[in-house]
């Protein structure tokens, strides 16, 4: 039995190992697809590597597990069946595109927030400009352009791949509903950030509205309302039942993600977290907002988004003292309930889809 | 006769003002429209206020040419009878669709070259922050993303005017694809931008490409390919014609737009030209290369590009030396005879439809 069970999870992993790779595997096919088309509009070959250049730089290299949500959830919804493997490339190039529009965002968010790098190298906007004649020219505002064309990246590939569709004006109205939330959550985002020390706007309810259109509609309701349309769902309450649990989850990952800035192992997350030297609007400060005393408040107002090292110290030691990890343990099992008793309910789709994301994001570490 | 004719002028000029009150009168509708589903989303309203001054400050204020032209061609191509009240609020609406997309696209092009004024009014980004506690903030890189938010409501209306119309999706296809091809124009644009003194750069071929993509496609191709898919024309020729002719078009159009910036009267053109101080690829430089002597390009090298009064004089005196006034008439003539030429072949559909667009071009002062 502990054999059977180990081959099974073997298979499990080798599954999940070749379904990543599947999906790796597509991304020189989709770049190729948008390049081809240059040549013939007569595009001089400078221009056509600055645009390989930008897609190989700011949509290549994320966790992609919101690209590869869609092919999960396809294959969760056709309920027992395999995928055709035109299904499959169809999904993961519906996958690519969620990448796409998230690089779209990533590379305009770094140039608002002024960001120094991201998954590990320089920003696009801080790389070289290559085609200026001065050695030390960066793409600059140039990335702000750049940034509208990986966003055009998808409606071309979109086009390419599901123009014979019935569902083709389906994907295109969500896009770009995706894309008009997410828009809202960033002018949300970038008007309510706060003087250093002025903790008004640290509450739970302006936090969740911003995660929630920031993060939640692109994050996780797209890459599964991207496979119900290919699976030939219509009904809008199956829309409405996926809403209603995704961006709960959606919102409950953003506060994994703050706590995981603050104490995750930079190690294991693979960068170093500077919520705090950045005066961010975390769920742990708008925690600390509700749960220390007036001594504590004045205090983390001094110490809150300082570089120096100590101030940042000061602000943790503040974090423990209001007993942080057990708030977020309990959040986080509290959340997890709520999740779970939603889930039960469905009875329109399967729930499957909901509970394999919800397992692939609980006690994450990473 | 004398009278008669002046009576059909003034019945001219009246359906003319008509068309354009009719037209001014719906962008208060469609602002609403965009307003008002903000508050069942839970967008508290500083945001609300925030997207409404975007919106007036960035959508309205123009010349509106490439809006009116969606109901005049759309009349033209209906031929023998009158539009009804519900297509001319349509053509409108994809008019208004079309001053979006280039708000959005100047909101962005605004902060890339760095410009002051619009319009006579301070660019976007240079405004005030009203959501900021500093007193002196400026909307400043936000605007990005509220150039995408103006995008966005292009789609916001597309689909609540024409969800339901059988060339939805090709309306879409449409807008995407003019979106891409100003972005490529912006690409080039932003990439080809010499040095001062390095004129390796301002060669027809060069200007003429950025031109088409950069201008054309958006100002003349789109607002009759919108009206032709009002009209139901399906029939890929008939959008290849209208191609042919609209893009040629667009570029006698820049190439006017470059000579008014020099030698227009600003009192009539309604701004100060500064294309030969900001070092601009224009249509007058690139003639000036092909046409000036060794002696003349070596001394306009030294002063192209520059602030001083006295050097943009000494451009302007080389100008004049080459006869630009000449090689312009001419190159006018050139281009309505060509253009005429190619209108006069069209059998695919009304040629009025292009003869109306190039009488409103030909010769302008403004
Ligand atoms: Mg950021
Ligand atoms: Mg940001
Ligand atoms: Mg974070
Ligand atoms: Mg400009
Ligand atoms: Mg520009
Ligand atoms: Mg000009």
């Amino acid at each position: 039995e502990l054999e059977i069970n180990n081959v099974g999870a073997n298979g499990e992993a080798d599954k999940k190992k070749e379904d990543f790779q599947n999906f790796l595997d597509i991304l020189p096919i989709l770049t190729k697809e948008i390049l081809k088309d240059l040549p013939s509009m007569d595009i001089p070959a400078q221009q056509q590597q600055w645009i390989s250049r930008l897609i190989d730089s700011s949509v290549a290299g994320g966790k992609m597990n919101r690209g590869l949500t869609v092919v999960h959830s396809l294959q969760l919804l056709v309920e027992g069946r395999q995928l055709t493997r035109s299904e499959v490339f169809q999904a993961n190039v519906l996958g690519w595109c969620v990448e796409w529009l998230q690089a779209f965002f990533l590379v305009a968010d770094d140039i608002m927030d002024q960001s120094i790098t991201r998954r590990g190298q320089p920003c696009w906007y801080r790389t070289r400009n290559m085609l200026s004649s001065e050695p030390n020219a960066t793409v600059g505002s140039i990335a702000i352009n750049d940034a509208f064309i990986l966003e055009s990246c998808i409606y071309i590939l979109v086009k390419k791949y599901f123009r014979n569709e019935s569902y083709y004006a389906d994907l295109l109205d969500l896009f770009h509903e995706t894309s008009y939330q997410t828009e809202l959550g960033q002018l949300l985002d970038l008007t309510t950030q706060p003087n250093r020390g002025d903790f008004s706007m640290y509450s739970l309810d302006t936090y969740r509205r911003i995660v929630k259109y920031k993060t939640a509609y692109y994050s996780f309701y797209l890459p599964v309302a991207l496979a119900m349309l290919m699976a030939g769902i219509t009904s809008k309450p199956a829309f409405d039942t996926a809403k209603d649990i995704l961006l709960p989850m959606g919102e409950y990952f953003q506060v994994q993600d703050d706590y995981l800035d603050c104490y995750g192992d930079p190690k294991v997350i693979g960068k170093i977290g500077r919520d705090i030297e950045e005066n961010k609007c975390t769920w742990l400060v708008c925690q600390a907002v509700l749960n220390a005393n007036p001594e504590q408040i004045v205090h983390l107002k001094k110490v809150y988004g300082r570089e120096a090292p100590a101030d940042v110290a000061a602000v943790k030691k503040i974090y423990a003292e209001i007993g942080i990890e057990r708030i977020f343990k309990k959040y986080e099992d509290e959340s997890h309930q709520m999740l779970v008793e939603k889930i039960k309910n469905v009875k329109i789709m399967p729930q499957e889809v909901f509970y394999k994301l919800l397992s692939k994001i609980y006690k994450r570490n990473v």
